[in-house]
């Protein structure tokens, strides 16, 4: 069993930091690093790329909306237009430091808000998978599964990595709990341990009203600013490694 | 005679505007396009990158400093590495934005205060033209001759097209004389009339001090927010094809 | 009868300017100054301030939504305690760049999208008005009438002044037709003459839809950036005057 | 013996921090707040003036350039009159922060390059000083001793409190040693304590070099991100305790 693991990475900004980059490094087979609208830079995100080569990580563009102050979370009115040229710029932004680096970006995850909006507008979707496709054909789309941009992508050409968030509670319709409920994020090293061996034997989770439902994921993302991330990010890792899977690029595993 | 028109372009953000890019894309064969740090926002770079493309125009990237507020005119305390880096995202941007509209990036043209800072510092100028080929080795560098950058991009393999700047006053050494000078900028359609008839008939230009310096360029460049510049750059075109002279972009001159 | 004529001002950034603010400064009696964050930056601040003084025309803080790239029109997700702290910073920062240049803040006028988001909710509309009574009990509100800040700020012990726009359409409810829609905006010197005339006539405005409605109002605004709006203004001017008004700022009007 | 003990704060931006605040505010007696350029927001600035007020510590308005990305620390070309509006625009926005929150700014402190370049100019010094006087006549400047800013405030008639940075090296002028040099921060609380001892003993400090100097200071500095920064705070004000003497507010120290 091949599996990809997953971080959003370079997240700060000039003097700031948010997450254990270095350490997270070692643990992933996938960085989604920021492009410098929600959080990074370009000094930021130049090392982010050169840490991910120097440890044979693939790269990806994490494009959010331009808000430093927000974090990108926070949603703000755009329309699709606006959105899609928001995120071409942060795509080529990152490709072009990879390649200065001697990296090479292969896939393109969507930060928070603009996730969300892209998911909300079927024609949002449809737009932004056409830009992504028009950038680079070969570029991979992460998300969860279910989503329109799953649809849109598939539809632009582009291939898809679904992804099962080992960090954060669902609820019944396969939707992520808001972060500003309680339990939305779960810190616990044993709760993560429990629902990726669940996911790994029998492809489901246990929603936050204690149902089952069914994730189809090749990939698990752990949030860099999730307290303790990296030994949540270590515990996804044993947990496959001990059932004998191996963690995979996701350029590999489309190959 | 074949000689290739140029102009800053794209240097509005959100709702504010400078210069008349609609008029200079009739006039100029290469358009030099803000990409976001001292002017440039997507959206703007998406619509001038398409108004070039429907009038056969050239794009460069014309990186800057990460200061709006200080529109790219004021020196920033930044290494060497982090000119590097900021470029280079710069470029990216442009690029992916370039690709999504259906056009291609093809020279990179420094701004301000971002070109006097990599002209001062041979090193930096290395290390950005080795930055440039890294990223895409057919970008051709515009510059005005004799300049750090010049050596540096021609030892990285790249190729460099030099310009004349028709709304600037020189002094003895080539140089261009401070904004904060009197009579800096030329204004005057009369004068940028007669100094471009004498740089096409004699590759000279006078200077400031009223000396007789030569210029070795194959570009000539009118800067998009000197006041009038849209019959500056007019009045440049009408000159050089009244000469029997053919506008001709980067890409055709040096092919 | 005494009416105040009130223009926002000081939109620009850095090299960036909106609206002709030297001639406007000659028409209008009171200055709603934008404080940084949806445009305006120190030096313009403080310039602006300086004209006012130099011509008698009273000052207030213009706070907006923290986004010059959207030029705080578009709403961005921000709850009633971040809107509060983000009106609070700006007027103090006004306030303290009018010390400097010998004047004083006497009212408030909120821009665009956090006005809209203010009088969309009772509770914020209420911590804002008492944020300004906090911060300066003298401060008069400037309000389109009927608005949530205008109940809110009287129940704070605010003042307040009610304000006729006169180049933009209103509905049949007094609300202003969007600026997305054809016509919500009114260039022209002679409708704007016709509007102020009637409205001076009889207290009534004609909508789009062409009822006539009430309007109670000591206060005509007229938008700097709206086009030809040194026309529109000095058409308001001669209106009143014409009709034997005098304009004259808020403070003396509420005196 | 009183003396004050004061630190730097309020220095994240939006989901991002730097030094821990609530506990250095259990051991200061004034904190310099960042006001929104070099870091900080109108939320953050908001909290730390509360938690200020909370625990009785006197509050300065810490302006710095407008550079987040690089935290202040960089020269940017400004002249005399830029940084001065930029300055008076931050003690503003603080002010009012306070005023709202049941607090009052009673000193200003600049941070890194502002405070560089306005020392290394005496008429910028002098412009400066004079705005702080026309804001507000009773604000204390915060300075290390015999600093252009010293002279040109008490020019113009403020009061002075000189500093002894606690956690950075000086040299034989008894300037700060360059952050870019090894031991140029002092992060061992031994040290510190017995830097703070022979200050409080004898008003003299060892030099990077070894040598003997005399230090005028009435306040000590903490800064909020050296490296265990709370217990370099905590050694300060142990050291000062046991030799009998009492942590006091610049307003009680000068009154």
């Amino acid at each position: 069993m091949k599996i990809d693991v997953n971080s959003d990475m370079g997240e700060g900004f000039g003097p700031y930091r948010i997450g254990d980059d270095e350490a997270l490094m070692n643990i992933v087979s996938s960085a989604n690093i920021a492009c410098g609208f929600h959080a990074g830079d370009p000094l930021i995100m130049d090392r982010t790329v050169r840490m991910a080569k120097a440890k044979g990580v693939g790269i990806g563009a994490h494009p959010g909306l331009p808000d430093l102050l927000g974090f990108g979370r926070r949603v703000i009115q755009m329309d699709a237009t606006e959105i899609e040229k928001h995120m071409v710029y942060q795509i080529g932004a990152l490709q072009a430091i990879a390649l200065n680096a001697g990296h090479r970006v292969t896939h393109v995850s969507f930060h928070a808000a603009m996730g969300n909006m892209v998911n909300a507008d079927p024609d949002m979707a449809d737009l932004v998978a056409r830009a992504i496709a028009a950038v680079d054909r070969d570029l991979i789309v992460f998300s969860m599964p279910d989503m329109e941009i799953v649809r849109a992508a598939q539809a632009a050409g582009l291939r898809v990595l679904t992804m099962f968030l080992a960090d954060r509670a669902y609820d019944a319709d396969a939707n992520l709990v808001s972060r500003k409920l309680r339990n939305s994020v779960i810190t616990s090293p044993d709760a993560v341990a429990k629902r990726v061996q669940r996911f790994l034997d029998s492809g489901t989770i246990e929603t936050i009203e204690g149902q089952s439902i069914k994730i189809e994921a090749r990939s698990i993302l752990v949030h860099s600013d999730t307290p303790g991330a990296v030994d949540l990010a270590a515990t996804v890792r044993r947990v496959i490694e001990q059932g004998g899977g191996t963690i995979t690029p996701a350029t590999a595993l489309l190959a």
